[in-house]
């Protein structure tokens, strides 16, 4: 088995397999899939031991949290399972009687379905992720493409598929992976005449590519990126004046939080300037301080997020760091810091930085706080933390809020969910291509179908 | 009041009043705005005769369909206010207790939508149409261009709508009508940066055109176009045989539908070669030569539908024409034909002649019908036509036509529906641009709102 990239030619292959397959594939019932699926994550358990080993060694997450992720994974497949034996989408809506006709709406599966996962989930969000079992669920085939961060893991994880395509005696074109490090093999893919619809989670800088490749697509097709997020934090300054160290802790715990790679990472914390008491920068710098230095996903990653705090650095000030290791991909907390007008002027230091650093933004006073919020671009989740005495200024940041992101924490950090049946992640542009759905929970299955009328 | 063209600074002007009031109009009570949508229906039934008179003079569809039109529209909006009292998209989707925590998931408007609504409904789709009053009944405001074809109608409905405005007390922003004859002024609408969706209905080459120009967004927005589409008639061989009078009549009637200028009209009938017997062919040329031809909207679409008439004439052979009119707009029922290999090599004589022409294809035999039906483009409708004895090749056509359209009929024709409620007016592209929603019926508010995930 190699891991080279694939040739263009068999990107049309494995394509074209899933197109010719399509009608056989979403024509079987929903027990039929739904026994699939369950197959699948059969065969993923019997390689559980190994594929962890795999991806142990091919990201730094550690045996702990690829545990969960693998459990996390089989979850999610069990959900689509059952809900696969229900078929709620095919269940017709009755038309009203006034309209004088019989039939109804049912829901159609798109198409094949192309998938193209993320560095920071080698499991949940990868081969055997959400986009891939839900698009399987309605009746999508899937070609993956394996994520160069960690190919061998996805090899596994498709091994297992295909072990479970012939025992569930699945037509062998509804799912393919294939490898392809360069750009190129990429967009060969995701402008591919017969794909229904692309699925991609991965860097703003990414995604905006596949965007654009994705609109020189000749029939233009569903694109659903879920990319970089500011994920911003307010805190008001009843709440940081009563519980200015539980506040600073939990904050910086969220940073760093699997290294700061998470696509709900904070990436700026916005203060009344009045907030950043003795008390208050005393905490922040000590939670800093206690904070475990972790080792990131692989070297590329480590060395991206170095350069991006470099930059931050010639731009704005360092406000703390936690303690370097001597050696590795470790990335240290880097908290920064700026004034609100700064931060208003200037809208390149606002990208993300994958990794565990955020930027505490100095607020001159309450106007500025809300022109500050009516200037942020689309999240994936924005966090706003008060008091009942902060309630006025809250009520007035919370309509802005809401309509900047796809989850809204009051009091809470993001992530702030175990990923499951109800989540919704998604956001609005940039957070995502397509605000109106989601990529992770029960309902990313909609993404695949589309409604059909059809009288009888 | 003049119906010059917007300047550019006008556009700016009103989708910046649009985005100013947003915030305002999407907090308040449903029971506000659904009174503000009885409001706008009171006052368009003020004005019925004057603007279904108006209607008159601009298109040549008369008083009676227009009638009708206008009666639909009231309808139309009368069932939103109705749904706006309930609001049931803001009903939080409680989270499943698994998740570990509390909120849930209620859907939000997107913010201020621009309008271009179609020639052929002067009423239905246009100012006052489901784009327009969906929006406003979420809490988008709403930003209409008027169609150069009935200006005057556009200003008069819009009219009604300022009036409710100032009778229900409503921010002045939610609603504006502008003129914009030339592309440029369009087009600098739809790349404006204040909007959050575009819903547009016209021709194929208008709508790919706006698709292009929406690519050019910096942030990309939802852009919902319902074009032209082909809805290709499928009669297989014992229907044919058994009932070939009222198929021919009923067909012919469906292309000269409103002069052919529906968006769900017949572009072409496939039928086995061996069905074009005597009798079949002589009911054809009866039912074409019976039906009275009709004037078209108006010279510029007569002129357009002549042309594309003699660019086929130059293409294929024209089976039979309806009497011509000795003068005025009138297009005479055309249908042409070609056998099926022809159609088979020739993509370019498969877009939809806004008229009531058709084309009829004669084809080999069952393998190349099931070619045909697997080689067309995304339409609105499809229609299978077959008798118990036909069932074989029904059950073979069926799935393939499924995969291609957003309506399936059998034994129907193109609308065969009452707009309504539960109406799904969609299709795979180039139908539309997004086939998962639909811009007539009830669930065309959906275009329109995105979820957000709230913890509490």
């Amino acid at each position: 088995m190699t891991l080279a990239d694939a040739t263009l030619d068999e990107v049309d292959q494995v394509v074209a397999q899933a197109d010719g397959c399509f009608s056989t594939f979403r024509k079987l019932s929903g027990f039929n899939r739904a026994a699939f699926l369950l197959q699948i994550k059969k065969e993923l358990q019997k390689d559980q031991a190994e594929i962890i080993g795999i991806a142990e060694q091919e990201t730094a997450l550690g045996k702990k949290r690829l545990s969960m992720e693998f459990e996390r994974t089989l979850g999610a497949i069990e959900n689509f399972s059952r809900l696969c034996t229900k078929e709620p989408w095919l269940k017709p809506k009755p038309t009203p009687k006034t309209d004088g006709t019989k039939g109804g709406i049912k829901m159609l599966p798109l198409g094949p379905v192309a998938v193209i996962g993320a560095c920071n989930f080698p499991l949940a969000i990868s081969v055997v992720g959400t986009d891939t079992m839900s698009a399987l669920m309605v009746g999508c085939p899937v070609v993956v493409k394996s994520h160069p961060g960690h190919p061998q893991t996805c090899e596994k994880l498709a091994d297992a598929v295909r072990r479970a395509i012939k025992i569930s005696k699945m037509p062998v074109g509804c799912f393919h992976l294939f490898h392809g490090k360069r750009n190129e093999v990429t967009q060969y893919l995701v402008k591919h005449p017969l794909l229904s619809a692309i699925a991609f989670t991965g860097s703003l800088g990414g995604g905006f590519a596949l965007h654009r490749t994705n609109q020189e697509r000749k029939n233009p097709v569903p694109f659903y990126a879920e990319m970089g997020s500011l994920n911003p934090v307010f805190a008001l300054p009843y709440l940081i004046g009563s519980n200015s160290k539980k506040f600073a802790q939990d904050f910086v715990q969220a940073v760093n939080l699997f290294a700061g790679q998470m696509c709900t990472k904070p990436g700026a914390l916005f203060i009344l300037k009045s907030s950043l008491t003795k008390d208050f920068s005393h905490a922040l710098r000590t939670a800093i301080e206690k904070q475990i230095t972790l080792p990131m996903l692989n070297s590329e990653i480590h060395a991206n997020y170095e350069n991006s705090c470099l930059h931050l650095e010639k731009e704005i000030q360092l406000f703390c760091s936690s303690v370097n290791q001597p050696s590795g991909n470790y990335g240290k907390v880097n908290i920064f810091t700026m004034d609100g007008s700064k931060f208003l002027g200037s809208r390149n230091l606002r990208a993300e930085a994958f990794g565990p650093s955020s930027i505490l933004v100095l607020v001159e006073d309450e106007n500025q706080l809300l022109r500050i919020a009516e200037s942020l671009d689309g999240s994936l989740t924005a966090s706003l933390h008060g008091t009942e005495e902060d309630h006025q200024l809250s009520e007035k940041i919370l309509p802005i809020l809401e309509s900047k992101v796809g989850r809204l924490l009051y009091n809470g950090f993001p992530p702030g969910v175990v990923p499951g049946n109800a989540t919704h992640h998604g956001g609005p542009w940039p957070a995502t291509t397509d605000s109106r759905f989601t990529s992770i929970g029960r309902h990313g299955y909609q993404r695949f179908l589309r409604p059909l009328f059809r009288h009888s």
